[in-house]
């Protein structure tokens, strides 16, 4: 999607700024109504806060009806295609649009839960997390109480309308909702970086499945060309980097075993922070290696 | 089994020394003949001579009908359990009793391929080897000619003498036929071994089997009580080893983010050497970590 | 000097059981008079205990009398060869006995302020101490009250006993006041334990000075064959090991730059714990090590 | 000083192109005025290789009085001051104009052996060198036959020159003529860059003499704002970087012995590439550190 930049964002007519922005939030063109008569807008973090300061000042009941316009995570009517394209997208960002028929129960019964506790639907800023993370966050939420879930409600509502805000519009500053994962291998026995290691990047689930969302290989400064994610939130949960270093030392001649001591190597650890920058670099021999969690 | 003393042995009356030793040589009672009138053994290594020392002064036609007299691996004998009794154990050990049936065609071929090629059985020491490896060894040495085949087939004749030596005689020496397996996790944030962490050791197989072969939590000294593995030789194979990492840090009262960067820490790694000391301890972090062979 | 075994103590008569105890109290050969008639003694334990016991029994004015009868330390008696032959070797093993004139100085000025505060000698079990965290405690102390600096003089006297008793007398238990410093070179380029590496071990001060006092080379293991300090307390200081590399990898025929990259590696730490044990390895390739403090 | 625009170069008159480059080559403007001819020049790099022609295109005669017009290194026209401005500059950058009597005695032999074999000064690039690896070189090209060390001479004069062309001439290409050293710490007890960590770099000596030559302090990022050494080659030697690191712990509270195991960590390593980049990092606890040559 072609982003629109701020600047024409400021100079369309109504119709135009409402077509853009119409839909940030969820059902309620209201908010971008309210933000219409505050430009220019000199920032995106000014639009975006215009928009949220709508929220803010709006009726309580208008505030929960915004809240009651979302749709269920991973219901029926995400299973029936009837909510908008945009949750859909991100629904399937946290691969809720592929739930087994267990997860899918599981999922029907903490949304019923938390609709006859709160009396509204469970909402959550999928894109920072994986399923593994949201079914965490759903049972904590069920533990709070009406006014602390309506305020969490809000805050996950705004980070929503702040990544759709991100995907549209071009500005000079950023909302700082990207995080980025990178990761660097060194060759500890030949004192330089590997280059042409193998890596690929697995997302872990605690029902034990394995996706694979990136593979690359490692250029003349041990680096990948591009971060292994970049330009989005990191979700939360946990992963694999696994590093092909046997292929990587037989190809520069080094010495091993047979069969080699140290072959493809996993590290495995979690996010926490979506936006945060998380490089996990490798020192390595055929014999040896660190990893940390460098920035 | 309880071992018999090396004098015991030396003091026998022919009945009993051919009772401890008339099976070591598979279906070839002689060469424990041949030994008996060698005695007095002063080591064990000198007992393992002698008997080796027999089979190689035999004729040529005694050498190949002892190599002949062993049962294939994973072959219908085995499975219809008319194989001798440390035959089936031994092939036990390396898991040749739990073929899938494409593995059990799969041994059948090489055993029919070897058979039509060589005229004999295939004879490898499965103690030393995991699946994987007997496998891998059985392609590579259907490449070999007659006699470099004969020459590896009395060697693995001898190591398999050696291990069923080792495993009945007590002695002041011995055959160096062990290896060890062993770790340690210092706690390199607060300068100490780490205390209570949960370590599992698992055998990997080329086909993505996992199989845990030992469990165990380190002491006030980070070590394990005993090694992982000793007392026999180390399978030649691929392993990973689980640091309960997150746990233990838990446990110390360090700080983690939620959920926690490293949390069950795998550290995988090959044994080439099944005679080797191999030690992999874990230098950790709630943030980083090293590992290494060491000794 | 030979140690007398602890059961002949027990069955000494009184002339031999106050040849080897009397004078472990400095000046005080009435505490191993109290000890006497305790005898006999299961355990070295049982028999400090059983000194300290009578020294804590003993009137005010009896104790206060012991805790003057020792010398200044680095004091003009020391300087002119008049204290006993004991503490003369403990003064020198903290290198008082070689103190430049400014450092006489300092000290001299510190019995003085300390003497004219409490009325008596800076006591400090100097085994335990280097010249630097003597000269840090008299400053520490003299801040202390009088009934602290009381307390604590005693406590020093009881580690100078327990370290004579220990000189002395042969028993099946110890009294724990043995530190022990030792190390281990792995060579992670290849994998095995670095053999004939050159280590040095120097002690530092704060005046620059550095003095070796242990020189070793690593054997097939990777260690030395005997710990670099072991059977005395650690003197609490700085120190420096100094491991020559680039030696032992011009050994091995590693590639290295020229001049190499690594040549003698110092790693600088500090002992806090004259009884701890200070195992300080080094993980090495021709371009990266690792140090720690394990144990 | 400020550089020159190549364009400016390539539109100046004759004179003002000699003024910029006539001194390039020592006591040799026929090099400039060879090279003037040939402009305009696009690049810096075509600017260096047309001067480099002019001299190989040179007849030998004139080859040899171009090398016969530099100066002995820290001789007696230095310490006289009688050497052209850049001379005594380079001579200064390496510290061979703050020679002990000893050292100066030791060139003045060198340059009598060198003079003697060859009939010509020795040449070498000093800004490449420190004194300990000039003496080096000089030992070493003492071994060399006349027409090697003609090349030898040749080679250094090309890259003294290249350092001139690079100090004087702006242009969009660089002749690759600068090294840079640079610094990581990375704090893995808490996971995250060490912030306000002091560094030193000294310059290490053969005969002991240690120089500061940078001191900073880490960024929010573990860095140093600018690198270390930058904008000009690494002289080939030996350095040593301290890491003040119990500093950086107190000040975030991290628990530490007394004294802290870690106080000042020292990181000693060799320059062997002067137009390499070297970048040393830190990984460090209060208990452990690993450093290497990274890039």
């Amino acid at each position: 999607m072609t982003k629109m930049a701020l600047a024409n964002l400021n100079a369309a007519d109504e119709a135009g700024f409402m077509a853009a922005l119409g839909d940030v939030y969820e059902h309620a063109p209201w908010v971008a109504q309210a933000a219409l008569k505050q430009r220019p807008f000199a920032t995106l973090a000014a639009l975006h806060a215009a928009m949220m300061d709508a929220v803010r000042a709006a009726p309580p009941e208008q505030r929960l009806t915004l809240i009651k316009g979302h749709p269920d995570l991973a219901g029926k009517a995400a299973r029936a295609g009837t909510i908008t394209v945009e949750s859909k997208a991100e629904q399937a960002s946290a691969g809720l649009d592929r739930l087994s028929e267990a997860e899918f129960a599981q999922f029907h019964r903490l949304n019923d839960a938390y609709r006859e506790k709160f009396g509204m639907p469970f909402i959550i800023c999928v894109r920072r997390h994986s399923k593994d993370s949201i079914l965490q966050q759903f049972e904590r939420r069920l533990q709070n109480t009406m006014s602390a879930e309506t305020e969490t409600a809000l805050g996950e509502i705004f980070r929503i309308a702040a990544l759709r805000l991100d995907q549209r519009i071009e500005a000079t500053d950023g909302l700082e909702v990207h995080g980025r994962l990178s990761t660097h291998v060194l060759d500890t026995q030949a004192g330089r970086p590997a280059t042409g290691v193998m890596i690929e990047l697995l997302e872990l689930s605690a029902n034990g499945e394995q996706r694979m969302i990136a593979r690359a290989t490692t250029n003349r400064d041990g680096r990948t060309d591009e971060p292994l994610i970049a330009g989005r939130p990191l979700p939360i949960g946990r992963y694999e980097l696994r590093f092909h270093v046997a292929d990587y030392f037989a190809g520069v001649g080094a010495r091993q075993d047979e069969p080699p001591f140290l072959d493809v190597v996993p590290v495995r650890f979690a996010v926490a922070e979506p936006e945060g920058h998380y490089h996990v670099p490798l020192l390595v021999t055929p014999w040896n290696y660190c990893t940390y969690r460098g920035s």
